[in-house]
C-alpha cells in the first residue's frame, strides 16, 4: 500500500501542470485516487468560479491515477478521451475529486469521476465524469 | 465584426484561468473562435507532453467562446459539459483550438472543437471535442 | 409513489422503439429508473452480443425516464447528450440498466446509468452512462 | 475498392440489430461510412419521433464501420464508447448517418459522426456523435 501511495505521490510531482493549478494528491487506494484543489483566484472564469476546464483537467488527473493504481508498475497510462458535466458552479474554500476505476483492463481502464466543493463543513457535488484511458506496457517513455 | 471581437476579447481577458495557462484569442467570428496556446513546460505532464486536462481546459474555452458569439449581448453561456479524445501526443511549438457552433440555440447551444499541435510549417489533429453549453439570459452575474 | 411508477410505465409504453427492442420497466423510485431487456438474437451485432448502440438505447431511456420522475407531472424531458462507454460484452440471459439522477434541476437534469449482464445467478458490469436531459414545460407536444 | 464495399456491406448484413431497424449501407470509403435509415413508427418514442436511441445505435455503427475501412483484413472493431449530442428532434421521410474516421491508429481509432433528417429536398443536421473504436487483431471472434 505505501508503495503504491508512493508511485502515486511521485508520479503527480512529475506533473507540471497540476502544480500550476496548485492540485495535492490526498488519499490514494487501488482503484481509487483523491486530489484537492483549494480555491485560488487564479483558476478562476470571469463569473468568479473555478473554470469548468480546470475542474475538468483535475478530475482527469483523479481518474488517470485511480487507473494508474490498478496497472503493472513497468506499465503507464495515457488518457484516450474524458466527458465531463458540471453539475453546479465551482464555489468553496477547496475542492475535492475523486478518481474510481469503474473498469480494470489489461489495456483499456474505464474511470467515473467526482468533483466536489467545500464550504465551511458543507460538501456539494459539482462535477460527474467518465475517462477512458490505455494502459501502455513496456515503454520507458510512458511509465507511471 | 469588431464588436464582436471585442466583445470575445474583453471576456477572455477577465478568464484568469486562461492567463494562468498562457493562452490567447486567436480568430473570431460569428460561429468560431479561435484559441493559441505556446508551449509552456509549465503546462506538462510527466512525459514531457501538454497535459491532457489543460488541452480539454483550452478547447472547452473555445466552445464556449464560439457559442457566445452566436446568443445575444445581454445573455452569457455557462458549460454544461464537454467531451474531448486525445489523439496524439501534445508537442509543438505552439496549439491551435478552434470552437465551432454546429447547433445554435436559445437555450442550448453545442459546439464541436478541434486541437492542432503546430511544430515548425507542420500542423496536426490532436484532440477532437464536442461541449454542450447553456445560454443564461438577464442574469448579471452571467452575462459574457 | 404508486401515481409516480404509473406516470414512467404509461410514458414507457407509448414509446414503440422500446417495445420493439423488448425492454420493459422495472423498479421505479424518485430519482431512478430501472428497465430490464430480455436477451434476443434480434439485438445482436456480427459478434453475438447485444448491439452496443442497443445498450446505449435502452440505458438512455433509464437515464431519461429517472429524469422524468423528478420533474412536475406538466413537464417532459428531452435528451441533450449521452455518453456511453462499453466495458465487456453484452452476454446474457438478461440484462438491467439503472438510471439514476446525479443532478436534478429546473431545466437540466444529468443522470447516470449503469448496464449489466445477468447470467443465471452472476450479474456483470457491461455499461456506464452519463446522459444530459433537458426539462420542458408547458408543452403539450414534450409531456411525459 | 469494391473489396471495401463488400467487406462493409458482408459485415452489415450479419447484424441483426441493424436489420431490426431497418438501416441499410449507403456510401463506403476508406475512412468514411453512411447509413441511412427509413422512417418508421416502431422506432419512435412517445412523442412521434425517432427515438434518440435509436439514433446513437445507428450513428454507432456508422462510426465503427468507417472505423473497419481503415483497418486490415484480419481484424474487427469493438466499440470503446460514443457520445452523441441530439441537435433538434428526429422528423422525416429518411434519416442519413455519417461515420468519419478522424484518427486511424493500429490500437485505437476515432470517428466522428454526423445525423441528418431528410425531408422533401430538405436535410436538416440533428446529431453530432464522437466514437473510440479498438481494433482487435488476430482474434477469429471479433472480425469484421
Amino acid at each position: 500500500m505505501q508503495g503504491l501511495i508512493t508511485r502515486i505521490t511521485d508520479s503527480f510531482s512529475r506533473q507540471p501542470a497540476m502544480q500550476l493549478l496548485g492540485a495535492e494528491i490526498g488519499r490514494v487506494e487501488t482503484g481509487f485516487t483523491e486530489i484537492v484543489l483549494p480555491f485560488d483566484i487564479k483558476l478562476t472564469q470571469q463569473h468568479g468560479f473555478i473554470h469548468g476546464g480546470v475542474i475538468g483537467a483535475v478530475l482527469d488527473s483523479a481518474c488517470g491515477y485511480a487507473a494508474l493504481t490498478t496497472i503493472p508498475e513497468d506499465a503507464g497510462v495515457l488518457t484516450i478521451e474524458y466527458k465531463v458535466n458540471l453539475l453546479a458552479p465551482a464555489k468553496g474554500d477547496h475542492f475535492r475529486f475523486e478518481g474510481r476505476v469503474v473498469k480494470p483492463g489489461r489495456t483499456i481502464v474505464v474511470s467515473d469521476g467526482a468533483g466536489y466543493a467545500v464550504q465551511g463543513g458543507d460538501e456539494k457535488r459539482i462535477a460527474t465524469m467518465t475517462a477512458t484511458l490505455m494502459a501502455v506496457h513496456g515503454r520507458d517513455d510512458v511509465k507511471d
